[in-house]
C-alpha cells in the first residue's frame, strides 16, 4: 500500500494523546461533587450499555467494517464523554448554573454522545479515525451550545432539549457527509452479508429493548414515558414488517428495513412521551414513524441523495432524522390539542418549541457542513474512495488467502483423522 | 420460484395491518392507570430483555434460519403483548377484577408470551409468518383463559399460575406441530453449524443469567426464589455436562444437550421456588430436571415422536415440557411433605394444583391441536416441505455464489496489494 | 482418533458427579438465612452477567475453541460458586464470624470466580475439563485462604481483599501454565480469525460496560467508585488505541491490544477507587495501566515468557497481572500522600497493604505451581500438544468438508432457482 494512504494513522496517536492530555489537565481542576444524586446507577448503566454495546453492533452491518464500527464507536464515546463532562465544568463559570452530581453529568454526556454516534452512521466507512475524533469534539461543542440556548433563552426543559439529540445527530451527519466523496458506483464493499446483518440485528434488538430507558432517564414521570415508548416501538415494529413486505418485489422482508424502522417509533415518541395520556396516541405515532422511515428508505436514496450528492451509509436520515422531525411536530400538535383553551400560554409554548426545533436544525446543518469542509482539508488525510469501507486500512486483519487455504486443508486433515 | 410459494407473503401485511388496526381501535378506550406500581422497571426490563433478546438468539440455531428466528420472534412478541394487554382490559368488565398498573400488565403480558415463543420452537422453520401471527393471537387467548380459570375457580395464585407458561407453551406447540408435515428425511437444512450454535449459545447464556429474574418477578419473597433458581440452574448445568459426555459415543459434549439441559433446572424450580426452604432441594430438582431433559432428548426423537408423527424442531418437549411436568409434580410432593399434619387444607391444595396442572395440559393440547388443524387450511398457504428451514423464502438474503466468488477474488486482490 | 486421547472424557462425568454429590451432601446442612440483605439483586445480576456472559465471550477469541471457551466457562463458574458458598458455610464454624445473607454470599462467590476465569485464560486450550474442574476447586480454596488471612490477621477490608482477585488469578494461572507443554511453534491453531475476534470484542465491550459494577459491588460509597472506574476505563481505552497505532509497524490497530488494554484501567483502579477524590487521578491511573498492558503485550511474549517457558494463551499477565500490580502500588502511594501527616497509622496501613499484596502473590504463585504439577500427573490425561486449541476434541462439531461442499452446492442450486 503506498505510504500516503496510512499517513493519517501516524497523526492519530498524537491527536488523541493531545486531546487526552488536555482533558486530564482540565480535569485537574475538577472534583467530585457531594450533591445528591438524582440518577441511579442502573439508569446510567442502561444508557451506557445502549450507546456502547447497542450502537456499536447496530453499526456493524458492513461486511468488512465490523472491527471499525465497534472499535471506533467505543473510542469516540470515551473521548466524547470526557469532552462533554469538561464542557459542563466550564459552563459552571456562567452565572446561575446549578451544580449537578457526577452521575447525572455522566448520564447526560452519554445521552449527548448519541448525536455523534448517529452522525458517524452517515459517514461510516468514509471517515478516518482522525477525522472522527475531531468531529466528535466539534459536534459535542455544537450540540451543547444548541442545548444551552434551549435551556437558557427558550426555557425548554432539559429532557425535551435532550430529545433533539437524534435530530441534531442525523442532520449534522448528513451535512458533513455531503462534503465526502461518494463511494464508487458498483462497488460491493458497502454491502452487507447475512453474518454482518445478524450482528447488526443483535445491536438493533439491544437498542429496541433499552429504548424506554433512553427516553425515560431524564423524565420526571418515568412510568408513563416507559409505557408510551414501549407501545410506540411495538407498533413501529409491526408496521416495519408490514411495509417491508409490501415494498419489496417478492413480498419478502428486507433486513435493512427492519433495522431502521423498528426503532423509528422510539425516536418519534421521545419528545411527547411525558404528555401522552393514552397508549393509542403513542401507537399512532409509532405507526407514522415507521411509515416515514420505510418510505424514506425507499425514496431518499433514489430522489434526494443523488440531487444533494449525499451518501448516507447507514441511512440515518430515515432512521433517525425523519422520525425525529415527526416527533417534534407531534409534540407541538399535542400541545395545541391539550391546551387550546389556554391561548396565551399555548402561544408561548408553541413558539418556543418551534424555535427550539429550527435552532437545532440550523445549528446541526451549519456546523455539520462546516465540519465536513474542515474534515476534508488535506491536513486530515482523507481516505481515497477506493479504500472506503475497509477494516484492513486501520486494523491488522489476519484474514487472508493463505489462511483460507490452510483452514480448508486443516478440515481435510481433521476429516481424514476421523475416518 | 413458482408464484404459489410466496402467495402467503401477500397476505401477511394485510393480516398484521388488520390486527394492528384492531389493537389501536381497542386501545382507544384504554388509558394509563394511576395505580401504584408493584413491578419496578428493572424487573420488567429483565423479562423483556430475556424474551426478546434471549429467546430470539436461543432459537437461532438453524444454519439458514437466523433472520427468521430473531426477526419473527420480535414480531410475535410485539403482537402478542398488545393482544395480551387488550385481553386484560376486556377482563376488567368482569366483576371483582382489581385494577393493575400498566407496568404490571406489560410484565405479565411479556411473561405470557414465553408460551408462544416456546410453541414457536416446536414448529420453527415449518410455519410461515401468517400462521405464526394467527397462532400468537389464538395461543394468547387460550393461555389467558386457562389462567383465568386458575385464578377465578381454583384460587391458584397469580405467580404459580404464570409458571404453567412453559408447560402450556410446550404442549400447545407439540400438538400444533403434529399437524404439520415432517421435514424430508435426509435433508440437512435443519442442521446446525458451529456458527449458528455459537449464536444460540449466546441466547442460552443470556436466558441462563436472567432466569432468576423470570421466576422471581411476580413472587412475593423474591430473594428466596432467586437463590433457589440459581442453585437449580447451577446443578442442572453440571448435570448437563456430565450426562452429555456419558450419552455420546466418544464421550464428547453435544451442544444441543447443553442448550436444552442447562435451562431445565430453572424451568422445573419455577413452581416450587417460593416454598423451598433449603438449597439442596432446589439442587436435587435441578439435577432431576437435567436428567429428564437429556434422557428426553435421547428417547423422544427415537421413540415417541415417530409414533405420534411429531417433529419438534428445537426440542421444546424435553427442554421445557418434561422439566415443567417434573416441577409441577415436585411442587405437589413438597406441599404434601411440608403440610402432612394439616390434612384438610393439604387435601384442598393438592386437589387444586392437580386440577390446575391437568387443566393447563388439556387446554394446551386441545387448543394446540385445533390451532394446528386451522393453520393447515389452504387459506394460510402452508410452506411446501422442500422449503422448510429457509430464510430465503421470507427474506431478501444477499448471500449467493456470485458474492462468494467476489469475496474470494477480493481477498486475492487484497493479498496482492499487500505483497 | 486413538483411544488414549479421549480417555479423559470418560473420567470427567464421574469427577463432576462426585463433586456435585459432595456439594449436595454438604448443602444438606445449609439453609437460607434471614439476615437482611445488603446486596441488591441487580448488583448481583450485573456481576453474574459479567462473569458468565462477558468473560465467556471475552475468552472466545481462538478460532476453533469457541464452544469450549464459552461452555467450560459456564461449567467452572457453577462448580466454583457452589464450592465457594460451601467454604463460607464451613468458615462459619470458626469463632467470631458474622452471618452473611445468601445474596451477598452468592455475589462474593461470583466475584471470587473471576480468579479462576482469569487463570483459565492463561491455560486456555491446553487444559482439559477434568484438569479445569480440579483447578477450579483448588484455586477457590487457595484464594479463600488468602482472603481469610487478609481479613483475619491483616484487618484488610473485604472490598480491598476482593480486589486482589485479578492479581491472584493472573499469577496462579501463569504459575500453573509454566507446567504445561508449550504449543508447537508455527502452529496456527491458536490464531484468531476476524469472526472470533468479533465475538471476543462482544465480550470485551460487555466487560467494559459492567466493570464499574464489579468494582463497586462491595464498596461503601458506590457512586465515587463507579465514577473513578468509568474515568479510568475511558482513559485506558483512549491510550489503548493510541499505543496500538504507535507500536505496530503500519500504524494500524491490533485487536488483541484493544482487547487487553481497554480493561486495564478498570483493573488498576479497583484497589484505590474508594479513596480517589479527583477524577484526574483515576485518569492517570487508567493511562498508566493501559501503557503497562500494551508494553507488556509487546515485551512479555518476547522476553520473559521464553525464559520461564510460559505460554500465556490470552495474555492474562499483561491484561490482568501487571495492571493489578500497578493498582496495588498506586493504592499504597495514594495512602501515603493522603495521610503523610498521621505517621503511626500510615505506617501501619502501608505495612498491612504491602503484606496483603505479597501474601496474595506468594499464595498464588506457590499454589498455582503445585496445581500445575498435580494437573500434569498421568492420572489427569493431559492433552497431547498436537491437539491443543481444538473444540473437536471435546465437542461433537458438525463442521466438516462434506458439509462445506454440500453448502456450496446448496448455494449453486439456490442461485439456479433464482435465475
Amino acid at each position: 500500500m503506498p505510504s500516503h494512504y496510512h499517513n493519517f494513522t501516524n497523526s492519530l496517536p498524537w491527536l488523541i494523546l493531545f486531546l487526552e492530555a488536555v482533558f486530564i489537565v482540565f480535569f485537574y481542576f475538577s472534583d467530585y461533587d457531594e450533591a445528591m444524586t438524582s440518577i441511579s446507577y442502573p439508569d446510567f448503566q442502561d444508557v451506557n450499555h445502549m450507546v456502547i454495546f447497542g450502537f456499536g453492533f447496530f453499526l456493524a452491518f458492513l461486511k468488512r467494517y465490523g472491527f471499525s464500527s465497534i472499535g471506533f464507536n467505543l473510542l469516540i464515546i470515551v473521548l466524547g464523554v470526557q469532552c462533554s463532562v469538561l464542557i459542563e465544568e466550564l459552563l459552571l463559570f456562567l452565572p446561575d448554573r446549578e451544580i449537578e452530581d457526577d452521575m447525572k453529568r455522566l448520564t447526560k454526556a452519554t445521552l449527548s454522545l448519541t448525536a455523534v454516534v448517529i452522525s458517524t452512521g452517515a459517514v461510516l466507512g468514509k471517515i478516518n479515525p482522525v477525522q472522527l475524533s475531531v468531529m466528535t469534539v466539534v459536534e459535542m461543542v455544537a450540540f451543547r451550545m444548541s442545548r444551552w440556548i434551549h435551556t437558557t433563552f427558550l426555557q425548554v426543559s432539559d429532557n425535551i432539549s435532550m430529545m433533539h439529540v437524534h435530530l441534531f445527530g442525523a442532520y449534522f451527519g448528513l451535512a458533513a457527509s455531503s462534503r465526502f466523496s461518494e463511494p464508487l458506483p458498483g462497488s460491493e464493499k458497502n454491502a452487507n452479508t447475512p453474518k454482518s446483518d445478524l450482528l447488526s440485528m443483535l445491536g438493533t434488538v439491544f437498542l429496541w429493548v433499552f429504548w424506554p430507558s433512553f427516553n425515560s432517564v431524564l423524565a420526571e414521570d418515568k412510568s408513563i414515558v416507559i409505557c408510551n415508548t414501549y407501545f410506540a416501538l411495538a407498533v413501529s415494529t409491526v408496521t416495519a414488517f408490514m411495509l417491508s413486505a409490501l415494498t419489496t418485489k417478492d413480498g419478502k422482508f428486507k433486513m435493512t428495513h427492519i433495522h431502521s424502522a423498528v426503532l423509528a417509533g422510539g425516536v418519534a415518541v421521545g419528545y411527547a412521551a411525558p404528555i401522552i395520556d393514552y397508549p393509542w396516541i403513542a401507537m399512532i405515532l409509532g405507526l407514522l414513524a415507521s411509515v416515514i422511515a420505510i418510505l424514506g428508505s425507499y425514496c431518499l436514496p433514489r430522489c434526494l441523495n443523488p440531487v444533494l450528492k449525499i451518501h448516507d451509509t447507514s441511512g440515518v436520515h430515515f432512521t433517525f432524522g425523519l422520525p425525529s422531525m415527526l416527533g417534534a411536530l407531534a409534540h407541538i400538535v399535542l400541545l395545541v390539542i391539550q391546551n387550546w383553551t389556554d391561548t396565551p400560554s399555548l402561544h408561548l409554548w408553541v413558539t418556543i418549541y418551534i424555535w427550539a426545533f429550527f435552532l437545532t436544525m440550523d445549528v446541526a446543518l451549519i456546523t455539520g457542513f462546516i465540519t465536513g469542509i474542515i474534515l476534508n482539508f488535506k491536513l486530515f488525510k482523507t481516505i481515497p474512495v477506493s479504500k472506503y469501507f475497509e477494516d484492513q486500512l486501520y486494523w491488522e486483519v489476519s484474514f487472508n488467502v493463505k489462511l483460507i487455504v490452510w483452514e480448508y486443508v486443516g478440515h481435510l486433515v481433521a476429516l481424514d483423522e476421523e475416518l
